[in-house]
């Protein structure tokens, strides 16, 4: 929609150009565009590190609120399992040790963002994209986004803090279906168990979210700012635990029998997410 | 309806009368309502301080629950802006620094009320009592009661141990829209959400609402008291807390250059909540 | 339907053969089914003390998930209440004493079961075996199901972590009905609550519901564990002295004028639950 930043070699915002995602400020709006639109907005270890900049920019920018969206028909893959096939020299152990310290910030900048962070969800949701979204202050979702964390399947367990935001948005009785169970939610689902603030329709999606966000930043900055972290504030402390608890987790997973396994018959297309 | 306890010069409960409420004790049923209805029932200074003083008499008094309403078509229309139009001679400061106290002391009231406490909600709230609500057992509302906490519109921050309860409750993809970005709630959005037990048609609301509170109030008063304690008693501490973290940010807020000029665009007939 | 367990005087499980239980292991899922059907699988104090050991053995066999359902019309109608009528040579304090400490153990084998429990409801809960299910990882029900915790209509309090897990899930504005208030929920009630996952229709129950565990019993079985351990894990401290507290209220109320006056009309059949 004519709303969307354009594509630009030149950002309107602070001047700062990824390889990996569009970032442009306007309308007191700094927006995040997840842009490997051809791999499915799979996030790679340079896109998760540009991810972390472009959140601690955005934190201290002039804008008052952030978004973050998905260029093409998908928001986010999740975890480019590509990244498990590029063994350092130090081998798997330093392979997963590495991954985990990476999940480990990246979860960090979500956990300290200091002002609202708006999620518009375009498209369909997967792994760590999902799971994050707990961190996010208001999420739109289109009717055609859809919501998936196939960790078991992969031999894998949950991060992004959904180990604890989960069970406390939607009961453990919901929760577990999602986050053990494999369980795909449709956009409507997601609403109804709190993940999402609304699902709009497709046609109208772009436009009503947009112009609801325009409105938003017009409001006075510090006052949503500290009241947002008051908010966070209450389980920060907790939130950085339970950060730091997962990834120890999956950093044991991603060296486990079972996680290879899983993982190589992926990749042999043996397996199907 | 011919349950609500009559308008009387000679309350039937514990002898105390009331400025700005009306509170009279029944089939053991204490009711607080809530008596300024040509102001929507806006709280001032000193209806504050009544509150507080009817709910220490009803926690102590032998009834088995408490019910708190309103006379005429609002709820409540939340904290009367008057209350900030008259400086104190220690200036702003004090005034905020005085705000800040009686808010505290009269959210304090509620964590600690330590019997059944029902929101018999009759028309519109607006602002710290819709957060409050949060520290009710019960809540029933007719359909025509809606819910709206504008605080950042007025350059404010969230009270009422909200900033910790709504997120709990509803997840924070909703409790933000509610809380930081004005979201006005119908009856039914309400109770999707948690905040209200139950909705009722308004031509029946009076009369169903309290045949099923006569029934409560049959019920075995320690069983009741010590269950209800039970359930509060193990986030007391958190929730004392929070009230301190919110009443020491909006004391900040109520200081600020954004909160002054939001609250005199207000009066001056320039912001329309 | 030809998915559940057959009823085997031979278990096809571990060996152990139970008075009050029939507990089979096939296709990776250990069942442990209720069998009083006659009482509407009350529990007995001799059920309680077989219900934890065939928790323990579950929690350490071989399985990859443990199901938990009844024989017959019920799911349970709770706890026997004829296990107060047997009172012991120390008298009524004895037996309050003993049946805390046994209510105690009782709910810690839930809170510490170390692999995903699921509840398979195949008809109406009644009191501790609807509270327990805030602690089972997924909640599967029959559209026949009903959900009641008639406590204060007895003068007792709640217990299995409700007091907790229930206002964390779904307020207390909804909790407070249930626990408080004695309101009886229906299956799709009890779903839309987060307390259970998910209902289905009679006809289908036991098809549609075993057909989906055989599948998730073939996913990989450590994942599943120790992911499970993880999102317990950030509350289990906090879910022990839940419990203890619980525990310690209610035996008191087990002494009080107000249940043993409640108890006695029941069984003389003045008041009906």
């Amino acid at each position: 929609g004519a709303e969307a930043p354009a594509v630009a070699a030149q950002p309107t915002g602070g001047g700062k150009t990824f390889q990996t995602l569009l970032v442009s400020t306007e309308d007191n709006i700094t927006t995040i565009r997840l842009n490997r639109p051809d791999k499915k907005n799979a996030i790679t270890v340079e896109m998760y590190n540009e991810l972390i900049e472009a959140l601690e920019l955005a934190g201290k920018d002039d804008s008052v609120i952030t978004v973050m969206t998905g260029n093409g028909d998908y928001y986010c893959s999740g975890n480019d399992l590509n990244n498990f096939t590029k063994i350092p020299e130090g081998g798997v152990e330093k392979m997963a040790k590495d991954a985990g310290e990476l999940l480990r910030r990246y979860v960090k900048a979500y956990i300290d963002f200091p002002k609202p962070l708006i999620g518009v969800i375009n498209g369909p949701a997967v792994g760590v994209s999902v799971t994050l979204l707990g961190l996010f202050d208001v999420v739109y979702a289109t009717e055609k986004a859809t919501f998936h964390t196939p960790f078991s399947q992969l031999g894998q367990s949950p991060e992004g803090c959904s180990s604890y935001l989960f069970p406390k948005m939607m009961g453990a009785a919901k929760a577990s279906e999602v986050l053990l169970f494999n369980k795909k939610l449709s956009a409507t689902q997601a609403c109804e168990l709190g993940l999402v603030s609304e699902v709009f329709p497709e046609s109208s999606f772009q436009s009503e979210v947009w112009s609801r966000l325009k409105a938003y930043a017009k409001l006075p900055k510090n006052s949503l700012a500290l009241s947002k972290q008051l908010i966070r504030g209450l389980e920060k402390e907790k939130l950085h635990a339970v950060n730091d608890a997962e990834v120890e987790r999956l950093t044991e997973r991603w060296l486990s029998d079972e996680c290879m396994q899983a993982i190589m018959s992926f990749f042999q297309g043996k397996s199907k997410l």
